[in-house]
């Protein structure tokens, strides 16, 4: 999507060959214009997938799912890292590291907002070594729903953890590829 | 506002006098018809009053935040509860008690992303004891920015946090306010 290569060309900021910056526009800071497109985007993708809700996961990928989710008419449903006295105890669970906070996040799903029937678009800003979409997935899989597949912001697709997702048989959309990145150099992107 | 007092009705559901599960479709499963209609209203209320930036906590704000944001044109920017490897260590911070989650979180936010000549309007799913609020007023207030005013879904009235702000100066509308809740007889509202 040239619109969002433009814009991580523009304002993204390579910290290292691991970490891209991109917080000015997708994951502090929001530009929801850029995410509307973004919604867009997935919705003309994924247009004949019959797709009812709309997954992810907190918190930053909260914004994109509900900017995707007016396209398609579909609610959001965000698992949540830590339990509140506001969740019940009738949950889907799966077992998340993540990346950049360096921990494991137990994340969870009200049974009641994961049926059988549903037929589910996950949707997420990042997607690095695949820990966090392949505990959607497994989520999804446990409700006896149909994953129609993925919507991504950004793969940082040197990491392999979209391909390995693919190989697993799910369908997954990335508008913006890096094949690398570098401090200096900036990010490369397969087109 | 009625639809979503109506909506509290149908869907929420009191499992004491303190406790409103609203996460049905406000802050788990997200109704984005609904919260788009909400966003419509706070533009209504604060058409005035030139606001730039919508700024919420995260996680259940953003969904309210982004529905809001699309209708002033503006961008969101979200309040982090923990530090990741994302965040620069330039940042402005407030303590935030969590009443759903017992503990408590510094909140925190770039500086690059709040500035002096900001005006902002807050947005959140709840207020109740308005620690959460109080904090998101400080922040903007440490950055030497204007607090137009907080957009709240759901007031707890009885819990004073809205008041206080409001004797502080902070204009606070809320879309849903609550005199009581009781597990039998359900929600009273202040009309």
């Amino acid at each position: 999507m040239k619109l969002l290569e433009d814009r991580i060309v523009k304002d993204g900021k390579c910290l290292s060959a691991d970490i891209l910056k991109v917080d000015s526009f997708l994951n502090h800071q929001i530009d929801v214009t850029l995410l509307d497109e973004i919604g867009k985007e997935f919705a003309r993708l994924y247009q004949d997938g019959g797709v009812n809700k709309i997954l992810t996961i907190e918190a930053s990928g909260i914004a994109i799912a509900c900017l995707t989710a007016r396209h398609f008419n579909a609610p959001v449903v965000f698992a949540k890292k830590s339990k509140t006295s506001n969740i019940s105890n009738d949950v889907y669970t799966a077992e998340v590291p993540s990346y950049t906070h360096g921990n494991v996040n137990t994340v969870m799903v009200s049974k009641q907002y994961l049926n059988a029937g549903d037929r589910v678009l996950i949707v997420d800003d990042f997607l690095a070594n695949g820990c966090a979409l392949n505990g959607l997935v497994n989520l999804v899989e446990a409700a006896g729903a149909t994953v129609v597949g993925a919507g991504i912001v950004i793969e940082k697709a040197y990491q392999g953890g979209g391909d390995a997702l693919r190989a697993r048989g799910v369908r997954v959309e990335s508008l913006a590829r890096i094949a690398s990145m570098d401090a200096q150099k900036g990010v490369t992107f397969i087109r």
